[in-house]
């Protein structure tokens, strides 16, 4: 594709000459001529005067000093990254085609939408609904009663309990369980764990998608709830009765407890963990590892365990490092002032 | 179904109208006319004066300020509460039909015990047992010579490897592993690491249930055992030879590594690690994300990493918050200090 | 077994009487007459003054004041134990037969090696290779286009998305999913997140062994890549453009963040999380829980949130556990340094 003719369909401002050919994308380190790079985190900004690429797309305004590359300027770098990937995209995936595989299991009573496709080893119980050109991999297991909609993809060994509802738009990886029972039981007085019944709903909303092998479990009450356009990373918990709002993003191994609430456009970097009964603000934003054992407000940045904001907890950690020399000199004070009281009588 | 025989169902002590017809459970917040809810956490307890339901499961000596709901009284009201839920179940799970699905793979000398039910897609190997009234669901795989106990629910997807042993009334959420090769190599001379093979033995016993996509490690000697009436939340990792007592209760993303023992009522919450070849004595409890490198007293309760009593856990995190002005101080005082004893020569 | 056969089989210097007969390796606390036990723990040396076993693996010059064992002297005695669990491997894996089970779904044009098995319920997508002697336990979704090498064990419930490369040798444990989408977004002007497509490779090794559960992710340019020999355990995350070099030991839910390198031999204990674009150099080795936000030289061993040197972070969290009383002590100080300035005037 010639570089101008890339240019328009990314919606970028072209500096440079415009009858390069592109043929891929590429890192800025691994780039060759030909490729089309990009540059949207300034760790990698001095890769710019060395990169091979024949062209990169950076922002409307940023400073390029040195760089043998034409520049595609772009409001939105990241986005326009995005959108060249997928012009170039780098293979495919092969689904199964569309239509119900001989070696499946569907209830007859199920109704499967026009051009969805259902893929070998695939169960679907008893009146369970798949919406059009949704794409189900093989060895997935849909519950009687589950409502997924349409163009939705269920990749390989998921599993949707009874009575789950999926929006359109949802992309569910390799191995998630969705409606597993709550972590719920009642100490009995004899010290054993009465089981809490688990079997109320779970709703995914529209466009969320959720990552491999991350659970997320049905309550006993209510529901759990995944907010529109939320996406999940792999191996991420999320327990029963929680409330996730829209346009929130968990990365991996984020773990959050029962019935708390995060609201919309929360972000938690990977291996944070979230306790019970708690409220996350709009907005609220993670470092990796964080531990939140209270509500945070709307808008918050906190980091460490407990959580603080992010600001406090980077100067303690600071000071964290220096806490023997700390104690050194606290020692050394007590023994200076003490020899200064006795000459003082 | 009338209050008053609900009441009389749960086994508590009816304060109000009992002919009023009580039809759902649900919780204090979302409660209608007609509900019934449960007050077991302070946090709500505001939450009885404005609550619409009918009535409310309390303790015995609760005071109840003001409220419009009946009370229903109880020494033990989270247990009431979830017979409750066991009485007004919202929905059910529709399992396999008993039988054998024409489309599993089931050794032809496996023992499929009367009224179990074996959905499809499942394989079982050779010399199998799976007792009376155990179902599995779809897509599960059970090798050869394992036994499984009465009562079972092994959901989807599950993997119970070669030889392992179930008790009775044990729940397998979906997508767990039971009996993964332990994660044990020994170092070769030239750097490469030779695989210990792990073949061993795991033992499930009764009335344990273990959340989905959790792992089951076996080691390479003696055994992996999960005592009677422990209750393993989901993406739990349970490493080779580790021992853990009856009535355990482990939180979502709880990691334990090799030849750990957990003696009777060990309490994790959610992420906690323990190290391996440790011991937490009986009733041990652990605050969420706490790490644990060396065994711990029965009874303890501890938090933080590496893992303090709580209550200095506490306290220390309070003075960490404050570590920068802690500091300042210190170079105030050091500041003042010297100047006195230049004054004083 | 005759013990002097052993430890010639074992390669160890044996001290004691060569006609032992040995039946069994067990742990050195459980272990009985006629049990060849081993000791690399020193946790465990007391025991071997009581142990019941008839022979001991030990190193070339561990001094052994007091046992009735036997002892068969090695150089590296882990290793040897590895060796003598291999001779008298407790039970054993019943494999699925070698050929194609009749309920699996394998493209006609996908390629079987010589003696490789291939179990029920497995789908091997178009033009996949599955190399000689590999073995494919059922209800294993093997893409289009993937090529796996010899000699390989893929475990029950795994996913290998379409087009990834394993190489030889490579053991893929239960529910692992290899080529999942890397979590990747680029945020739009109005807050919605689009999907950066992930279809580049994803390349296992040669001797690579993958835990239970881990979760491997494909990126959108370039490579995600294991490096030979390393062995990772239970409930690991690999994000997308991760590069891991040769022998490198990851535990249990460790999590790697995007486009990060390690570099060989390094060892992360449970639950450490590495942020994305980060390099750790060669050797590099950090406790359990450690959070790595930064790049970490090569050789260092560090531990802590945020990483530091173990051995600082050793002696400053023996402080934090003092901090109450620093404060305390500082605040004396404090007042009696103001008393002197005061009597200074």
């Amino acid at each position: 594709m010639k570089l101008s003719k890339l240019a328009t369909g990314l919606g970028c401002r072209l500096e440079g000459d415009g009858t390069i050919e592109i043929v891929r994308v590429a890192g800025i380190q691994r780039a060759e001529p030909g490729d089309v790079t990009f540059l949207t985190n300034s760790r990698y900004a001095a890769d710019l005067a060395t990169t091979r690429a024949s062209a990169v797309i950076v922002g409307l305004t940023d400073v390029v000093q040195s760089t043998t590359a034409a520049l595609l300027r772009s409001d939105n770098p990241y986005a326009a990254f995005a959108r060249a990937i997928m012009m170039f995209a780098q293979g495919h995936s092969v689904p199964p085609p569309p239509g119900v595989d001989r070696l499946s299991a569907v209830a007859p009573d199920a109704t499967i939408g026009a051009g969805a496709a259902i893929g070998p080893f695939v169960t679907i119980g008893a009146g369970a609904v798949i919406g059009p050109r949704t794409i189900v991999y093989p060895n997935v297991v849909i519950g009687a009663g589950v409502r997924i909609g349409e163009y939705c993809v269920i990749r390989s060994h998921v599993t949707i309990r009874d009575r789950i509802t999926i929006g359109d738009r949802v992309i569910l990886h390799d191995g998630v369980v969705v409606g597993s029972d709550g972590f719920g039981f009642a100490r009995e007085t004899d010290g054993t764990h009465l089981k809490i019944l688990q079997l109320a709903d779970v709703v995914i909303e529209d466009d969320v998608e959720i990552g491999a092998n991350s659970t997320i479990d049905r309550p006993a009450l209510g529901e759990t709830r995944i907010g529109a356009g939320t996406k999940i990373d792999n191996l991420v918990h999320i327990a029963h009765g929680v409330a996730i709002g829209r346009r929130t993003l968990l990365a991996a191994q984020v773990g959050i407890a029962g019935s708390t609430t995060l609201e919309d456009r929360v972000t938690l970097a990977g291996q944070v963990g979230v306790a019970g009964h708690l409220t996350l603000g709009t907005g609220v934003v993670a470092t990796a590892q964080t531990g939140i054992p209270n509500s945070v407000e709307a808008g918050s940045f906190v980091s460490g365990y407990p959580a603080i904001p992010n600001r406090d907890w980077l100067k303690s950690s600071a000071v964290f490092r220096k806490l023997p020399e700390l104690r050194k000199t606290l020692s050394d004070l007590e023994r200076r002032l003490a020899a200064l009281e006795e000459k003082m009588g």
